[in-house]
């Protein structure tokens, strides 16, 4: 039965407005006035309203669609990483200015927040939902049993994209690349030059696409059979130097190394040239996320090339597709392919 | 004389509703529609009233009043910069992490945008101001003579703030960092360790830092009695290595190099190395913008170190201030220090 769009909704649930009301410290008529998207209580209890209602279950979409009238233009990403650790990686800047790229020529802008932790990351994302705070959502880094991707696959009339393997989010629109391809390309150029002792010195062990770069190492590797060797960091170049300083003092030293970022693999070129180790002679090194730094380095960095620009622009314009009502599907941009240059070679004869 | 809110305002100026209407396209009524912040129009018809308003001097202020009860709780940054340029250098992200740092726990965000010139970067700032699109602005990479200055000083009931030295925005609140004093620094110590013959090579010509790093650089060796040569570049890794190839090719070759970025620096350690030439035996090297990375190369980067990421802290303090009311200030934030590694020594002894 249509109802008049000025009156209260009528509940639908077993959560009233008067318990939606207690819970937010507010009155019963700021809670109608909220969730019928009319003047009368400011815009700050009017998210914390919205927010409580939909803690409550209160109707699924129905706050929503109170204020679906507005339009934001624009799309919001969170990012839940150490600041420090965010700056030194070139991905996320050449991946929003490729966004940018799509959202610039429809006036469309990118809210971005960083969150301390996760719980304030999903915090966040939800009042943005609830408030209709931006029109379409981006998640990045899915970690492992994501609440994020639990959360927007219940509220799927939200739209969202996941940037990641199709597997981290069934139920919504995902835009991935072939990391598994990829490592298993590093591995097959490695054991094709004769190294039989291959390290992967990969980043944080909770995201999804860390995992399947992982399971893609031991896999090849098996098959192939090498000794693969994980060693696990945070993404710093700190980190990266101190795992390559214990690998080379280890007994069974590998002869090729595998980082999950370029930062990484410079910090780790300056390892084994103190301690008088020759790249590529001794040891090989690989690099995922190329950069134009990584042609500059002695020796200029083998690196598993993509590009992140377009990779960023791809990622928008399924945002708009997302937008647009495009079923939630999966759209594979590229496989990282490997860019051979000085810091890979054959492998060292046996001592 | 205080009017009802829901009547039209009265043009104060020589400026009438029909010139507006007429202009944007729309019908009289659209326009006091949209003047008054009613409903009736869209958003996106809204916006674009506005702008018009805004373009033909409608009484300035007047339609953002309009507008004035809706605060959107994010805050504005325009960037326009060559996308792929601005991926590898890690001040962005670092300072807009330390941003975050107090935007976060106040939910306030940061809406994104990047311009793919400066002209379609004052139309975006221009609609964000009359759409209160934002609460407050903040302008970066300032340049000579910058429209944007001069924009946001004439509506300075806007809150704005510059990021650069308060000559280059005297009329806005302005956070720097002493970069003079620093590259004066730079140049001093190495004139101590004996160096004749000094580089810098520079950023974009355009930016007012740029020339403030410049003109310390000119005033200082000049002071010191040294030579001192400008190399200019557009911040790549690319271009710091082919200023450099160029320098090490002529007769009067530096023996001192001061870098405007780290990505540079780095990428001019390589072109020594494989010129043969020692760092610092033969050539002392310097980096603006000291990252986590300088302290892994080989040698390690002597650099001008500054905590980029307190320092966007810093600025999102100022502006939540600026938004409160606080009158236009130059707030120091700090002068970069140089942080003393392996690529500096000795000038060598004249051959």
């Amino acid at each position: 039965m249509p109802r008049d769009k000025n009156e209260s909704p009528a509940p639908r649930s077993s959560v009233t407005i008067a318990e939606i009301a207690e819970r937010a410290g507010v009155s019963p008529g700021a809670v109608s006035f909220a969730l019928n998207g009319r003047r009368g209580v400011s815009e700050s209890t009017r998210a914390r309203i919205l927010l409580v209602a939909d803690e409550l279950g209160w109707m699924p979409g129905t706050a929503a669609k109170a204020l679906a009238v507005k339009k934001s233009n624009s799309f919001g990403l969170v990012l839940a990483r150490d600041p420090d650790n965010l700056g030194v990686e070139s991905f996320y800047m050449q991946f929003l200015a490729g966004m940018e790229r799509e959202l610039a020529p429809r006036n469309h802008a990118l809210l971005l927040q960083m969150a301390p932790d996760t719980a304030s990351e999903l915090k966040t994302l939800r009042r943005w939902r609830t408030t209709r705070r931006v029109d379409a959502l981006l998640l990045m880094d899915i970690r492992v049993d994501d609440p994020r991707v639990a959360y927007f696959t219940e509220h799927s009339e939200f739209p969202s994209l996941a940037v990641g393997d199709p597997s981290s989010a069934p139920g919504l629109t995902t835009v991935w690349t072939d990391d598994a391809e990829a490592q298993r390309e590093a591995v097959r150029a490695l054991a094709a030059l004769g190294h039989r002792r291959i390290a992967r010195v990969a980043g944080l062990a909770g995201l999804v696409h860390t995992q399947i770069r992982d399971a893609a190492f031991r896999d090849e590797t098996a098959e192939l059979g090498c000794e693969g060797v994980l060693l696990r960091t945070d993404y710093t170049a700190d980190e990266g130097a101190r795992v390559t300083e214990e690998a080379i003092r280890s007994e069974r030293r590998p002869t090729a190394f595998i980082y999950d970022n370029d930062i990484m693999a410079i910090a780790a070129l300056g390892v084994f040239a103190r301690a008088g180790i020759r790249v590529p002679e001794d040891v090989s090194v690989i690099a995922w996320d190329d950069s134009l730094i990584c042609r500059h380095t002695v020796p200029k960095l083998t690196a598993l090339s993509h590009d992140v620009v377009a990779f960023g622009a791809h990622v928008a314009r399924r945002l708009f597709g997302v937008l647009d009502g495009a079923a939630p599907a999966a759209h594979l941009d590229s496989t990282p392919r490997l860019e051979v240059r000085e810091s890979t070679g054959p492998a060292p004869a046996s001592p």
